[in-house]
């Protein structure tokens, strides 16, 4: 019986000293628990996502340093770990001391596994450069460095040979991506595996919570698993990292699959957490009885991701304190529901800052709201401040110093729009937010982000947009489980989730009137999500295609239906599609340069997971050409 | 002799139906001036920089069917270009349709190169993927194709064979990164001249702007050339492109280079240009005069580059109209000049928004040089508005809804700073940029971007901080060549050049005193470039290190002396690092990822150039070590 330590720390990016410090105590909790080995995650030393850092020298001799100490501390105790393996003689594609994305394995105070491969740790085979991925920036890869020493890849592949009581255990050793080589011509388990067999696989990764990501996680790696017959141990870190654009929580959820692909074991998720197991290696872990493990596809998960890298990022950049502005409608309402449930309420304050425009109807549920969440609260009116603007901007001469003429300014009503956001978010959230001594929230939702619905320096600024990767039908959803399940009440007053979502910044958008928002979300929200998420990303060709043979709806996952209830015809669908996706290309993408972080759930968020130039519009010939013919056939 | 145009063409990114319309005038042009052959950049038809649009379907689509076009369009005239080359039946790593960088060959309408090569183009052997680079994450690169086919690389490296008037020319492929393998293990120009050899060598590029990159590029390629003995023309695109932080300028400079690796003929940098040159591939070239290519390294190219690169910029965005913030200072007034270059002045509202801190000397001076460039001009005072918000932040009462009580908060001098800059940035200048029709830019330069000496939603903010790849002794550098070269006369008055640098948002920052910036701009521009720009980043351990040795002045370049000059002992040198790392690691990250795109001209830009996470800031264990003992020392 081999008692195996998961060590599922929380990883902090760019910290080796605290990294170090964790594993250290993690590692003697195991050896008091009799523990015959330790797995830690990958990289769990310098942490994963650390843009450029990997180009100081003096980081990467850190790193070094602090793998010695946990070296130093295997006596008597197996331990796998993660770190930066630094080959200081040669250079990697950028001209940069050679980095590699590292598999280390201590035993008794040195390393194991250097018998048949060409350093004293394995390397990264798979490394994925896509969403907000840059592992080629920075990691020398398995797939280079084969041909460099003349091999094939799946030579290198091999078992890591480990001495345990005597015992030869060979150890299948990999790094998070090696595990999900379906779309790659390289695959690691089936490799290690012929030039084994292995007794047990070991995946070290560093993998973000993704919407779904475990259900397939549970498929892909059962799947192998079942395919070679051994036993698989899967650690993942917890802890939030980020790529400055965008916010990543780690869940953890590390697993034990037996020989059959059965999970028999699993560390919570979202919970820093030593899980020791009793594995019998003979029996591939059928010892141990299989469990079922929580599905997170739905509400419940991005409900916990949200909260967990809400409370994460907070810690992480020292702050305690928010303002949040609260105009009565749905977002900022789960927003200041959910920094409710990660600070004191005495620690959010809600400002509700309205306009001659503002209903009371939408003051009102503002105070109701902050008043159920027993937060503080102030109301700081605008419209002085904006008359202000609009009178210095027309009433200022502006001089042509050429000609020595003047003229002067006009504000319109889209002008007053803009003026007024800013006003809220620029000069009162930031101004009272710094005197509060804490930040202010970006309540902008996915839907608004998609198509730049909200005003720079306006809605759109805060330190951080928590709810940036929830499309508009997903926020509502939030709400009610909220109300549901979090508060067991009706925090978020049921008028506010029945409300016509308005931005309320002129007489068209008079919620008692029943105006609102120009965004059908029903509809929009999906084909928004289409031209975004979808896996071959839609562009109006996919669009019109789909409309034309009558499968849009089931494509983009709208309700049936609705698509002809919207449109009179394709002349009307035409323009519908093009202003958002002019949006979308356009002016929306200006916005998102200058947003502030986004907290990801989905499988694509804004930031560096999207990853998008300033480049305008444009329409496929072939669009083009079924547009014209659909409009020129009169219907 | 063979008669060779070089098609320097604009390359729209993302239009590829404006690239080749672009190409098919061209073709036309050279078949006119009896070319045989014509050379175009890489992926000429798409454009390079285009973030995840490599994903839509769609577009893929619409590019190959702009290929068909030239391709149709070779009868009689061989015709080179770059185009995203796809293989539908295989995928990238990223599980995605499998996407080519690749070169293609068409003469009398029909693809070359197909013979001994699996596809009908040549693909690109070596992605790079540091600075803004990204091609691993798009292209499936001939590195990875050539085990996967069971072969070496170097066995795809071969020549092409090309029938030119019943006479065969073995040409040379290459594309870009290929030219630059110094660090790479593979060296393409090498491997196909021994499968060859090779007549000619054609690489063609989409290689951005950077001070310097052509004299270096002038010296790889001339060697290799000398080398192999293989004449080169290098072609290469203008235009901008973006990843949506950072926007680039490209610059041409397409060049011919003889056997003897001599330069015999180049474009002009920054102009679209057809040139022919009559060139004897039997003489390897040598027929041709050698000539001098301009050094690219100072004030000059960055001025061409800037002002390239603004009116590019505009034109893309559609924006004809900008209105910029004028203090009095260096910044605003470098940033006056550049856009009253590529806009009329009567374009361009400079205005200027005194508060009670701003002192007589440098309103006079924002006046003085408005007037000098006859621009237009306005004054619109912020005091009432700063001390409205002020006011509302203290005077109205915070309720905690929990227990009934309220309290005020109080406005500090600090807050009151930053409560100034949005006032000017958010609340007038977007007000009077859209009632104008226009935008607003951001003058922050590189040294006040790296330490976040700027306030976000204030000066930070704008469409684009066009000077913010420059030091603060660039921008001083730039004014005067303005005055000298540019504008022929002091448009920028002395006085600004030579007052003291001041944000003038506090009594502490009185210019007439004498009192400005925090920043000691001759020593901190070049401690701020060694954490930045170096090629192994600087970090605290590195400078402290050249500090006990005495060499820091020589590692960063500032002047000798000075560093003793500023610091009385070590306490005072080690408090300054730290205060600035912090910073940069710190806030400033924060601050950069709200900030508009950065304009770049150096070899490390902020945005998509220089990754970084909001990680906070890390000293090495050995720069604690070395710091504990210097302290210890008691010196």
């Amino acid at each position: 019986m081999l008692k195996i330590a998961l060590g599922q720390m929380e990883v902090v990016p760019g910290r080796p000293d605290i990294n170090t410090s964790t594993m250290l105590d993690m590692i003697a909790e195991a050896r008091r628990k009799k523990a015959k080995m330790i797995i830690f995650p990958e990289l769990a030393i310098p942490g994963y996502l650390l843009g450029d850092t990997w180009e100081q020298q003096a980081f990467l001799r850190d790193c070094e340093e602090c793998g010695r100490r946990i070296i130093e501390a295997s006596e008597d105790i197996c331990v796998l770990f993660g770190n930066v393996g630094v080959d200081w003689g040669k250079t990697g594609d950028d001209g940069r001391v050679r980095r590699y994305n590292a598999f280390f394995i201590a035993h008794n105070g040195r390393l194991c596994g250097g018998e048949n491969f060409p350093y004293p740790f394995r390397i990264k085979t798979l490394n994925p450069n896509y969403r907000e991925f840059d592992d080629t920036r920075y990691f020398y890869s398995l797939r280079k460095l084969a041909p460099e020493l003349g091999k094939s890849v799946e030579d290198l592949l091999r078992p890591v040979f480990l001495n345990l009581d005597g015992e030869t255990v060979k150890l299948g050793c990999m790094l998070c991506e090696d595990g999900w080589s379906d779309d790659y011509s390289v695959k690691p388990m089936a490799a290690i595996n012929r030039n084994g067999p292995a007794d047990l696989f070991i995946n070290i990764s560093s993998s973000p919570f993704t919407l779904g990501k475990n259900n397939k996680r549970n498929r892909v790696f059962s799947r192998q698993v079942r395919e070679t017959g051994v036993p698989l141990i899967y650690v993942n870190n917890v802890g939030i990292q980020n790529n400055g654009k965008t916010v990543y929580t780690f869940d953890g959820y590390s697993t034990v699959y037996n020989g059959r692909g059965e999970a028999v074991g699993y560390c919570h998720p979202f919970t820093a957490e030593l899980k020791i197991v009793d594995f019998d290696l003979a029996q591939k872990g059928e010892n141990l009885p299989p469990v079922s493990i929580p599905d997170d596809r739905g509400i419940d998960s991005i409900y916990q991701a949200l909260r967990y890298g809400l409370s994460k990022f907070l810690r992480s950049i020292g702050m305690d304190r928010v303002v949040i502005g609260v105009s009565g409608g749905i977002d900022s309402a789960v927003s200041a529901c959910l920094y409710t449930q990660v600070l004191d309420p005495e620690n959010v304050l809600l400002v509700n800052m309205p306009s001659i425009f503002n209903s009371q109807t939408t003051r009102d549920l503002a105070y109701k709201l902050s008043s159920n969440l027993g937060s503080l609260y102030c109301v700081v009116p605008i419209q002085s401040a904006v008359d202000l603007t609009a009178r210095q901007i027309s009433e200022t001469p502006v001089l042509n110093l050429k000609d020595g003429s003047k003229f002067y300014l006009s504000v319109s009503s889209f002008v007053l729009e803009n003026i007024q956001a800013r006003d809220r978010s620029s000069r009162v959230l930031a101004g009272l937010a710094a005197a509060f001594g804490g930040g202010f929230t970006c309540n902008a939702n996915k839907s608004e982000l998609t198509v730049g619905y909200c005003t720079l320096y306006g809605d759109e600024a805060g330190f951080l947009a928590a709810l940036a990767d929830l499309w508009k039908h997903q926020v509502y959803e939030l709400a009610e489980y909220l109300n549901k399940y979090v508060y067991g009440t009706d925090v978020i007053p049921q008028e506010i989730i029945d409300l016509v979502p308005s931005a309320e910044l002129s007489p068209d958008q008079a919620v008692d009137e029943g105006k609102g928002d120009p965004i059908i979300y029903p509809y929009h929200d999906y084909l928004f999500r289409a031209f975004m998420e979808r896996w071959n990303r839609a562009t109006p060709e996919d669009i019109l295609d789909w409309y034309l043979k009558g499968t849009l709806e089931e494509e983009i996952g709208c309700r049936p239906g609705l698509v002809k209830q919207i449109f009179p015809g394709p002349r009307q669908f035409i323009e519908d599609l093009e202003r958002w996706w002019r949006q979308y290309t356009g002016m929306a993408v200006a916005k998102r340069i200058q947003a502030p972080p986004v907290l990801a759930v989905s499988r694509r968020a804004y930031g560096f997971d999207h990853r998008e130039a300033q480049n305008g519009t444009h329409y496929t010939a072939r669009y083009l050409k079924m547009k014209k013919e659909l409009l020129e056939s009169g219907s």
